[in-house]
């Protein structure tokens, strides 16, 4: 019986979720979102993720004309460089994280789980607006009202860094090998879009060997 | 260009929704959800209600699964009777309107509309969780929130019974008409199901002639 549906991208964020709700004794289900996105390979990621740890995983769609308009939906050309370049604006998905997290509960209800986890942390918010804690504690509060029982909303790198949130997946022993990062959607990451580049910094600050294969 | 994403089941609430952003000089762009529901007959009845109008039409969809176990997307038996019978509660659809409203939201973001319109009225809060005031207002700060410009929600009928909603649908001229109801989905009204026994009752109470065929 599952208590907890684990948003999982196939990023790095999302399986040190997985980890950190595991270790805590949870008992999760994952559920990952088709919405379109040009970078389809992190679906396969998260399902390699999820087999690790031999918990459930789900895909679900949505139209992607509804998340059409950013870079990652084929709205354009995915910049290279920093997330604090105003450039990489281009990649925000509007509205996504309330979406996602508005179908994790649907399949929170559906199976009974009374909490949703996901991985939004402080390296986030400058660029994506659905990544600030206030946006968070708003769709947590709409999340504890959907159901006749509350759904809680588990954000357990809220206030962690991405090289945090590195360290503490090497420190669980989470599959970070497996997961998947680049916005490019190739078969190697590319090492220059911006979480590639991201990816790579944060291994670096963590101190643990990154296990990616970069292209550039 | 769009200023108002109204979400449009093909029911009464929705088109006087839609009649009222009409009447408020709102420039307003319909979307329709395709989650499974049985009584997919609401969906053609959504075409037609935003034909009238001569407004733009969108039907995304969401994967069934998601919304499994519900009377209304093949979970069950649909009930006869009352809303007020707990019976109906095998007609809540769970998490829905959270659903709904984040791919209003995401329609909006993309469009560059600054709200959406929504038909909640007083005389859903008892069964269904999701139409209680207090979810709407958790709904409305997450929204506000989804992007770096705020999306405001709007609840024209939130403080009202269905008859007055009737009324107000027949005040302003929304098409009643092509309104579809019925859970259970046939080519008429079944007039047993809750939400039929509700539109009888509420066109009887607003003193307006019923235009809806029932077949008992």
């Amino acid at each position: 019986m599952t208590d907890t549906v684990v948003l999982l991208s196939g990023g790095i964020d999302s399986a040190v979720v997985l980890a950190w709700a595991t270790s805590r004794g949870r008992r999760p289900r994952c559920l990952s979102v088709d919405y379109g996105q040009s970078h389809r390979r992190e679906l396969a990621a998260a399902a390699a993720v999820a087999a690790a740890y031999g918990v459930p995983h789900e895909v679900a769609a949505v139209s992607p004309r509804l998340l059409a308009g950013s870079a990652l939906t084929g709205g354009g050309v995915i910049p290279h460089g920093h997330y604090a370049d105003p450039a990489m604006r281009a990649t925000v998905v509007p509205a996504r994280n309330l979406l996602l997290l508005a179908m994790a509960a649907a399949a929170a209800v559906r199976d009974g789980a009374g909490a949703v986890a996901y991985g939004c942390h402080a390296g986030d918010h400058p660029v994506y607006p659905d990544c600030r804690p206030e946006f968070a504690d708003a769709a947590a509060s709409a999340l504890a009202l959907c159901d006749y029982r509350p759904i809680s909303l588990d954000r357990p790198l809220v206030g962690m860094t991405k090289a945090q949130v590195v360290g503490l997946g090497v420190a669980l022993g989470a599959p970070l090998g497996l997961t998947w990062s680049c916005y490019e959607g190739g078969d190697v990451h590319c090492g220059r879009c911006g979480t590639c580049v991201e990816r790579r910094e944060a291994f670096a600050a963590a101190g643990s060997p990154d296990p990616t294969e970069y292209r550039a």
